[in-house]
């Protein structure tokens, strides 16, 4: 950490804040400029972040200089991590793809998506049991049967099988059915349910927030792994801005930062991201071409008749279509770095 | 609802979309302009909301008419509630403050506060039992040590207790010690947790969520209300902007938006909002003349040694000193009305 | 400016990056920490922040320390300047109210407006000859014939007049016009204007950029002063974020702020701030209360028939109220300050 | 337009917005839902744009229907545009690639420059020659000896020359010496300049503003065409949000919008969209696979000795492979296209 004094503050205060930076233990580097002092604090990450400088006399402003976050950063580890979920690898290079309906409605409606999605090449079947929903008179989800639906889907198909879990509940409930539990974006922060899952040790799917800073997001990461639970994916799936055209703006940038920042894969959502399917297809290519480890896709056999995310869902045609598209893509790509 | 067609719409797409509104038991006015066809929807807005017209071939874009909350809103009741929490009534015209330490540390910390919140004129004693943390290294809470330490303080005091619950266990420990429950920020779309405390009956103080739009909090608080609990107080403390020199950007605006478009009180966190304690002072008058029904203000008795939020905390004196000027401020204000 | 070398960087990259800035006669303070090697660098802010320091290789990244502004800040002049604009004083502790049309429509619409704006007490009539609008097909102005009607209401109701410029040869234009002139927000990183204005030696009112930071508009003023133009009063007016509800989010903060910052007197525009004539009287009362040094005020003597921003202007009830409403506020704050 | 009354409006306001739409020559279609009365206006775009509705007593809000850009749009011309700069087409299903150092500093460096991109297959070289800097200490460009520079390099590779304009003079210089003219994002909202560029006749690259909206942005090129000028290149560059890894936001979503809704073409500047060096590689890949019509790269023969943006500048080694990677993905692309 890096302390700014004001341009006012008297030697007494920067005397001040340096005794109690040494008093807990770190060392403080005192640089007087032409018109600032600054001092640099060097030590405990821990002890550092707990010390509220900015109260303080005299202080101006304090400026972080390392990441609060360590296990998943690759200063820990420089290797990017494998996830392992029930036999499929995520971040070994290849393309892992995740589709299905917003919400499962009914298991005749799951089965048809679920044989499509099989069909694709696609490697896993979402589908939402637990919906989170901003207003409270929409549809909710089907709970439990829910859940019994996804994991008959995944006997069916071989399909494996992931889902949104919402609160300690739900996790608890959906460990029993399915190969892989997402955290929501409107979850990232929630840290009882990120420890509830670091602590069971399932695959975990970690969307980032609506408005959650890269390094927030792998802060929650640290947060899951912390608990001793390694096998986390992230998610990109937009971010909040003043852009209303589509329904959040897509941040593909976060996929090479996270690559660099992180030893955690990384997959991309485009549905959710532009929230129109027109874009879908641009967007997953997109992906792919930036170096995801996979996309979420939201598939649905009659989107016109579905009961949630309908206008972000692609049809079996066009979702067989693109499966197509990146898959080859992919494939060049693959190519190139054996050459 | 109206819906917009694209420009190369057919009369067949056009006929479909209004066949599907007319299944479902809803009305639709077709307008046929220079170069693209609108459809107004009316009806039962539930059904509605409940449509995926958008993926309907030849439709442009849906735009929704009607805000999708409606118990908490003045079109449902004009007259703005009070809520009456143990006694003091919020939203009656008086001001109400609410402050203490961000996380409670010790007893003796805490009694500290509490004395010179009751010595100020506050009503309500805030303090953190459970803290969500950005790092899984900071400073978590007192936990249930942390509520006994409320409750005494407010025992001997006399003032009301605040405190935030993040999940259902938490709201059902903090239920027997505390006179009111605070929903923070992160957990605006925590679902669950906000059918439980509308099923608990206790008032409640929602905090607006850091990336959430005015519709989205209101519907927040129709999921506590459409439980059976009218007393929820909406707190603004801040939205995140591209602006880096506040913690967040406060905005006050909201608070008249609230009231015209809501029947809840509303209060403001200027130490939140801001993240430096030499602006509460200047926005807690600003909100005080903006017409909020009270305040949320962070303090302790030593920002210097505070294990959060510190930065943003005022000292003993300066509290005293704001809650002078807004007391005195908010007596003008009463006095013009009366005239 | 502190840089932080990455957790890989060798120890000759170190090396180069230290002789570099050597080589550039400033000097470079090395901190060696557990897991990363930071760089402060001292020396004139002019010639560190022309160095591409993140362009070498093992330089994680570059921390500014200093504002890059000086002229404009307090740190360059503690006390506040008080700007004299035709003998009317801004910054001096009272309040300065600028009201009228956006646009100027005709002469009779200006007089009957400039009548009200006299009537109320406020100093500065506005009005816009030269209307940027985000459509080509919108209303654009009267031009020259709008400053020569701005003249002609100024000669006849002795209030001063200030009118937005938005370029070069509008402000040559203006200048034998108007007592102040406006740059927008859409111009405040216009820097040719900018320059041109600070040669001109008019005061200036300088609104703040739709997404600029406070760092960025202080940068922009600095580009005025610098050319030594120092009456450069500045104007809060709302920055885009995602909230929909009102156009802009007023970010009242950014007073306080500005007003510890700089030594520039700070104003405060509600109307396009919120984009509602409900929001104008909170806003502008919670403006006072922050401590601003005036506001600027949309009013039309018809609003309904206005051919520019009617839906945020005020009618002469409303506008006469609220300068009831400020004064009144105004006169108890300062009130107080001589107790 | 649709215009959405409030619940509480009379029947008598319901009339006077009708009759004042009537008045103006438009078609008004009332419809009364449960809770409120909604109008639908139908008639001449710039009439309905004029109006300002939410003026009138009774009106909750006012809801835009169809964009109000008309010459760039699909609905005016479905077919995409290609744009002709000195022989090199635009849109024509290439991949049209502009690179070059930030700023012009010298005849040498911009030659050496110049250089590496006729060498990589890059059809245009682009150099800034007046630099509109945030802060007024920064170094602000060679002007007209930075322009001689450029006519130099391009008479010496053949390359097509792009550079930004700042305001009318420096674009009345530059037309002399280059082939196609930039407005940078600080200016796209420089509705003087933009009609300047329209009468000028010169091929256009418009970027999109750091806050602008793709309607903002679209508007911004309708100013353009409406005077004449047809020859516009869009550019996104990255837009502000509240994420500070990046310098900004690239939102790729933005090229497949654009392309939906307008016959402009589109290219992506990865360097500003990013900031960062080491993401310039990935966003360009991505931004080819989403479809652009072409790329702006920053590549400086020394980034760490650059005058301006050394940081995301690539290096000549980096800069060839990012060349050899996009030619190869958009040739596998084609030959997709053309199976």
């Amino acid at each position: 950490m890096v302390i700014v004094m004001s341009s006012q503050a008297t030697q007494q205060e920067v005397d001040r804040v340096v005794g109690r930076i040494r008093e807990a233990g770190l060392q403080a580097h005192v640089s007087c400029g032409e018109f600032k002092t600054i001092i640099g604090v060097i030590g405990d990450k821990k002890i550092i972040s707990a010390l509220p400088i900015e109260a303080f006399c005299g202080v101006e402003k304090t400026v972080p200089i390392t990441s609060s976050y360590k296990l998943v950063s690759r200063g820990f580890q420089v290797d990017r991590r494998i996830v392992d979920v029930a036999g499929v690898k995520i971040g070994d290079g290849s393309l892992v793809v995740m589709a299905g309906p917003c919400a499962v409605e009914s298991l005749e409606q799951l089965l048809g998506c679920a044989e499509v999605v099989k069909q694709s090449g696609a490697q896993f079947l979402r589908g939402g049991a637990f919906k989170p929903r901003t207003s409270p008179y929409s549809f909710q989800g089907l709970d439990k049967t829910g859940l019994e639906y996804l994991a008959e889907a995944g006997k069916v198909t071989g399909l494996k099988i992931v889902t949104e879990v919402i609160d300690v509940a739900s996790l608890e409930l959906a460990a029993g059915y399915v190969d892989m539990v997402q955290i929501g974006a409107r979850n990232m922060q929630n840290f009882q349910l990120l420890r509830a899952v670091g602590k069971l040790g399932k695959p975990v799917l970690l969307k980032r927030g609506l408005a959650a800073t890269i390094e927030e997001w792998l802060n929650a990461a640290e947060y899951i792994v912390s608990e001793g639970n390694f096998d986390v994916v992230l998610c990109e799936r937009g971010i909040r801005t003043f852009e209303e055209y589509t329904r959040n703006t897509l941040d593909l940038s976060a996929v090479s930062a996270v690559q660099h920042l992180s030893n955690l894969p990384i997959i991309v959502d485009p549905s959710h991201g532009t929230g129109k399917w027109r874009l879908v297809q641009p967007m997953s290519m997109a992906a792919v071409a930036a170096g995801a480890d996979g996309l979420m896709v939201e598939m649905h056999t009659n989107p016109a008749e579905a009961l949630s995310d309908g206008p972000q869902s692609l049809n079996p045609a066009n979702f067989l279509q693109l499966m197509n598209d990146v898959a080859e893509l992919k494939s060049f790509l693959q190519g190139r770095l054996i050459k």
